[in-house]
This record gives C-alpha cells, sequence and structure tokens, in this order.
C-alpha cells in the first residue's frame, strides 16, 4: 500500500517528466522561444537573426530587418510548398498565408518537412504548428480548402486582396506550389485580376526536373500566355492513385525547388542579385536553363491582355530612350505564340551566363497540351504544343 | 491535506497526460511507424516509398531498392549535414554515420532541420533522434567529436574503414559538409589513404553561394591538388564569434547545396543521369559553373600520387584506344597546377550544357590562400592563389 509521501513523491517525479517532455517535444502548446520584437546582429548562441543579419555587414542585403514588413501566401503545402514556407519562417518572413486542403500521409515521407506522427492531420494544421514552434515571430494564417471550387475561390481573392500583415492590405507575393493544372489556372486568374506578382513552381512527374518562373502581370508571360516547359503531374495524384500508380518525387529535387524559389523570394522582396523570370533545374544534367518571357499580346485570358496594355500605358510615360528600345524588341508577325527571350544583358551576356537555351533535353517533357486549336478568327494563335515549342526554340537559338 | 485516493488519481491523470504527450510529440522514444522489411511499389496512402520506387516505373533508375544496401558517412551535421542526413533518410539509405561535436544552437535556427527545443543537445543525437522518428528503417551510427584530434582521426579512419552496414566492410561514400579548412584536410587524407571516394560541399561566408564536388582518389583532383573556388568560412566560426562578428547564412543557398549533393549522391549510387564532378551555384546570378579536374601529378599529399600512380596502372590495362586517349590529355609541361578540364563531352557540348567556365563572378571567392609557396627543388608548383587561378580560368577559356 502506498503511502501519502511516496505518493507526492510520485506526483512531483511525473510533474517533472511531464515538463521535461512539453519542452523537448515539438508538439508543446508554448512556443520554445519567447518572441523577438527587434531583429538584432548581435553574435550570441541565443540569437536566431545573427546569421541572417550578417548579410548586411557582408553587403548582400541593405536592409535584412524588412523582411518583418512582407508578407507571403503560399498556395500548396506539399512537398515544394512545406519546404518553402520553412524556409520563410526560418529567415523570419513577417507573415504567412498557407493553402492546402489535403492530409499529410505516410506516402508523403520521402519528402522534407512532415513526420510520420503527422500522418492524418491536415496538411495546413501540421505545417502551423512545426512552423510556430521553430520561429513565434512570424504571424500564420491557414486555409484548410481547395482553392478552385468557386465559394472558395472567392475567399482566396479575399486574403490575397486584404489579408497582409496588415489586416486590409494585399500580400505581397503569391508561391505558386501545387501539383496539377486547375490550380495553377485559378492562382493565374487571381493575379491576372488583381495585378498581383507571383511566382510558379514545379517538378515533373518523373522527379528529376522542376522549374520556377516569376509572373508579374502585363511585364511577364502570364501561366496562359504559354505553357509552362515543366510542371508537376498534370492529372490529379488522386486519381492516378486510383489506377494503382503514382508520380514519382524526390526529397532532392523538391529542396532544389523550394531553395531557389525562396532564394528568388528573398532577392525580389530584399532587393538583391538578379531576380530570375524562369529558371529550370535538369537534375540528370545537372543543367540549369534561365529565360525570360514577354506576355502574349493574344493570351486567351482578358485581364492579362489588360494588364499588359496597362503596362504599356506605364512604361509610355518613361523617358523616350527606353519607349524606344521596348519598340526595337516588337513581336515579329509570324510569332505565333507572341513570345520572345526578354534579356537584361546583352545577347552576349546571356548566353555566356544562362547556358544554351533548352531544346528540351531529357527530363524535360512538356507536361500537358493546349486546348484544341481555336477557330482562327482572331487569327491562329494556338497551334499544337509540340510543333509550336520546336518552333519557339528554333526562334529562340536563332536570336 | 490531500488523501490517498485524490493522489492516486493525480497520479493517473499525470501518467496519461504523459502518454499523450510522448505520442503527440516526435521525441517518443518508440518510432511512429513499424519497420518496413520489403520495399514495396504499392501505391497506397500508408507505404512510405510508393513515391520513391515510382521512379522505377518512370525509367529513371533501374534497381531503387539497392538504397539499402549503402552506408554513407556525414561529416558535418550543420545547415548542409543536417538536410543531407534527413534526405538520405527519407530516401531510405542503408546505414548513416554522422560526424559532429558542435552543440545546437538558437543561432542555428535560420537554417533547417534543427528546431528551437534541440537548443543545448549534441547535433549528432538530435539528428538521430529526429531521423529515426522520420525513418525506422535506417541504421544510425553517431559520433559526437572532432576528426581532426590525432586519437579522432584514427577512430574515424577505423569507423569509414569498417562501418559499413555489414561490420567490417567500409562505407560506400563520405560526404564532407564541414565549415572549416583543417576537417577538409582531415577526410582529404583519411580517404587518399584508403582510396575512398567522397563529395565536398561548401558554403561561402557571405551565404549566396557554394559548390559541391566529387573526389575519386588518383582520378579527379583532391582537396590538396587545388584549392576549390568556394569553401566555407575558413577561420572557425568560435573565432569569428569572439570579435562579435559570424559569417552569414540562409536556408536557401544551404537547402540547394544540400538538394544538388544529395541528388548526386543517387545518382552514383543507383548509376542514373550524370554524376556532376563539380557543380557551382552563385546565388546571385543563378549561375550554376560545371567541370572536372584531373588530380595534381604533384600534389603534397603522398597518398595521392599512390592513388594516381594505381589509377594509371589500371587505366594502362584498358583497350589501346582508350589510352592513346588518355595520352592526348596530358598536362601541359607549363601547367603549374597540373589541372586541366576534362570532358566526357565533346568541347562543344560542354560549353552548350554547362555554361561559360567560371571566371570568378560575383559571390563566388578564393575562400582561402594556399600555404607560402615551397622551396622549388620538385620544381615550383604552387603559386600564389590569385595568380594562378586566374591563369587557370585563361587556360580554361583557351580550350
Amino acid at each position: 500500500m502506498s503511502t501519502v509521501e511516496e505518493l507526492k513523491l510520485r506526483v512531483r517525479e511525473l510533474e517533472n517528466e511531464l515538463i521535461r517532455c512539453r519542452q523537448k517535444c515539438s508538439g508543446a502548446e508554448q512556443p520554445v522561444r519567447e518572441k523577438i520584437h527587434t531583429m538584432s546582429s548581435e553574435v550570441v548562441d541565443s540569437n536566431p537573426y545573427s546569421r541572417l543579419m550578417a548579410l548586411k555587414r557582408m553587403g548582400i542585403v541593405q536592409d535584412y530587418e524588412k523582411i518583418r514588413s512582407y508578407t507571403v501566401a503560399v498556395v500548396g503545402v506539399g512537398g515544394v510548398g512545406s519546404v518553402t514556407a520553412e524556409m520563410l519562417t526560418r529567415c523570419g518572413i513577417g507573415k504567412l498565408l498557407l493553402f492546402d486542403y489535403d492530409r499529410v500521409e505516410l506516402a508523403n515521407m520521402n519528402r522534407l518537412f512532415f513526420q510520420p506522427h503527422q500522418a492524418g492531420m491536415s496538411k495546413v494544421e501540421a505545417a502551423e504548428h512545426t512552423l510556430r514552434n521553430i520561429n513565434p515571430d512570424v504571424t500564420f494564417e491557414t486555409h484548410d480548402y481547395n482553392i478552385t471550387t468557386l465559394d472558395n475561390f472567392n475567399h482566396f481573392m479575399e486574403r490575397i486582396s486584404h489579408g497582409g500583415l496588415e489586416e486590409g492590405s494585399p500580400v505581397d507575393l503569391i508561391l505558386s506550389c501545387v501539383d496539377n493544372f486547375e490550380a495553377r489556372i485559378a492562382i493565374n486568374t487571381a493575379c491576372n485580376e488583381l495585378g498581383q506578382v507571383w511566382m510558379e513552381s514545379g517538378v515533373s512527374e518523373n522527379a528529376v526536373s522542376g522549374h520556377i518562373q516569376l509572373i508579374i502581370p502585363g511585364e511577364t508571360a502570364c501561366f496562359s500566355c504559354a505553357p509552362p516547359l515543366v510542371v508537376a503531374a498534370n492529372i490529379d495524384e488522386k486519381t492516378l492513385k486510383r489506377e494503382g500508380v503514382c508520380a514519382a518525387s524526390l526529397p532532392t529535387t523538391m529542396g532544389v525547388v523550394a531553395g531557389i524559389l525562396v532564394q528568388n523570394v528573398l532577392k525580389y522582396l530584399l532587393k538583391f542579385g538578379v531576380v530570375s523570370h524562369y529558371l529550370g533545374y535538369n537534375a540528370m544534367q545537372d543543367f540549369f536553363p534561365k529565360m525570360s518571357m514577354r506576355p502574349n499580346p493574344h493570351c486567351d485570358h482578358s485581364h492579362c491582355r489588360r494588364q499588359q496594355d496597362e503596362y504599356q500605358r506605364r512604361e509610355a510615360e518613361q523617358p523616350r530612350e527606353e519607349v524606344v528600345e521596348v519598340e526595337e524588341e516588337v513581336v515579329h508577325e509570324e510569332n505565333d505564340w507572341g513570345i520572345e527571350v526578354v534579356s537584361e544583358v546583352t545577347e552576349e551576356e546571356l548566353k555566356e551566363s544562362s547556358g544554351p537555351v533548352p531544346d528540351l533535353p531529357e527530363g524535360i517533357t512538356v507536361a500537358y497540351t493546349l486546348p484544341a486549336q481555336k477557330d482562327s478568327a482572331e487569327g491562329a494563335m494556338v497551334q499544337e504544343t509540340d510543333e509550336s515549342l520546336e518552333e519557339l526554340m528554333a526562334r529562340m537559338k536563332q536570336i
């Protein structure tokens, strides 16, 4: 029979063990470190920002603290999106909005971020939990829904227009980390309508190539202007699974794509280095094609054409010299796609620094074919994908 | 005053709460999933290997299951090494040996992998704990010591010679993810002596460039043959910290370097794609230089020269045609470094697929200068780094 003293000792032991478990456990409800109100450059072991603030002393970033004033929306919290969100969290971004409707499965464990004990949880909930523990200074807002349904799309539009760090202000950037065509089209539609800058990312079904792309509505090609060379599994994985097959994926390729995506985000937001318009990654050859694409003046998407008009008007208000330059680069009449390689550097420099223009090397595949060819009332501007891509490549090579 | 009944109730409550905490917590002692004895391609949510085994159906890897037969040693479990170990764990590597003597600090939280609740723990212990929970099928062996001291170096040599999956067999590959010169020299010494293949990785002090390099003793340049273009902070971070300064680091750059490193490991072990000899990453420009370096016939390291002799002898036993090819590529007499660009493809193809040979663009810096110039008894083969690199680059351009 236990005495009162023995029981009291046991209670104290258990209480201490529980405290230790909660401290040790990333699942503890309390954040493990206190919030930090001002980013400091102080070089002490307890400062989670010292290595980031060192970018200022190194002459890379002028005002690193500004990261805290930005809001980024990540759509798709899978293999690329989760790592993207983690990198931004560790960099000390101001606010993250996470959108996903999927659950964590053991089948996701071949990619970074999620852990087996989270199987069954919603991806946004599991992600928020882990990220909040990593950096309690970040503000999180999560939405466990599919943005492609009408109601959710309207809510998505509302949140990206008003969900900034200061409620009511728009987000600064949207990152597409989704794995299907419909979701990309939804993001493209929202961003064209709002004139919202976003970045696309994708990984091929065979897991050995990927890309990132910067889309500035009206200024660079939107997702409807031209198909990207590489996108993730076009067919919903759910459909594939029913047939007993699934897309391949690797933590390496997805980690590289998330890394180059968030690097591009940091360069864009904090204004350093050269922000890439399109950067591909072919893992088989370690080949990284780079290019820029102008918007298609005949783009299907009316808001894209409107953004193009507005961009042209803004450009026309610039000093005369620049206007001339723009006119010189006008799209050739025979260019069915209305796409051309745009370079801020000379063609020689581009060749020097970018490697060759891609001619669909092994591992890069066209992920989908375009909708059936249009009635040529407006002029046949859309041809079969295969042929047009070859033509595009041929033209690019001639430049 | 508490009664025995009340205390007993409290004990039961606490015990249950502790069980819940441990279950919820990734810190639970029990792995969250059972071990899996045979890798399966079955497409079900509960199979953590379905997306990896799909690489076979996609025609990328012939025998993915072979990953389980390999042992990889990761030296340095910091910003690059921890993510490297996590990727290999999620890919289902057979065995991982982890070497590091550092503790986790909040100052590490700007990179992936470690979490605030692990602050104060040894890096190898914290890493093993997380990794074992992610994939209990992997065998782990950790060593919490500095490999550069004499005793530890001998133990390190013993473990890489005999610590393979089948005790007594050597490891298959060593990955250097360290942040200092001494540790790289130690790994280089061990690998030259044992003829052990390894891969080098590094990130620059300003956090915006990095590289990976494959070293096959006798066949490609070793770490003593030529300085890499980019390495991590040469000065120990501990020394830097005392002066109130530290190297900058970013989760993006380190994630990309870990990604291209482990991708190269997978290509090397599972025999697919092209294994890169040297791949650089310049984040400012999104520029990825690629090259190959022959060993220096006058390398300071006697075991490197011995490995070169052995490689030459093995090569000489190959059919006549190949020998001629090798002799054609002999190093020019005036080449002080004994280095030349080696290409398995034509020079045109190399140019096409690799981009330009690097001429130290912004962000790529020579991380250290060589030891003072040697007495020229053996012929002056080592010059001041800056000058020689320029010469090297000039020669490369002429090729």
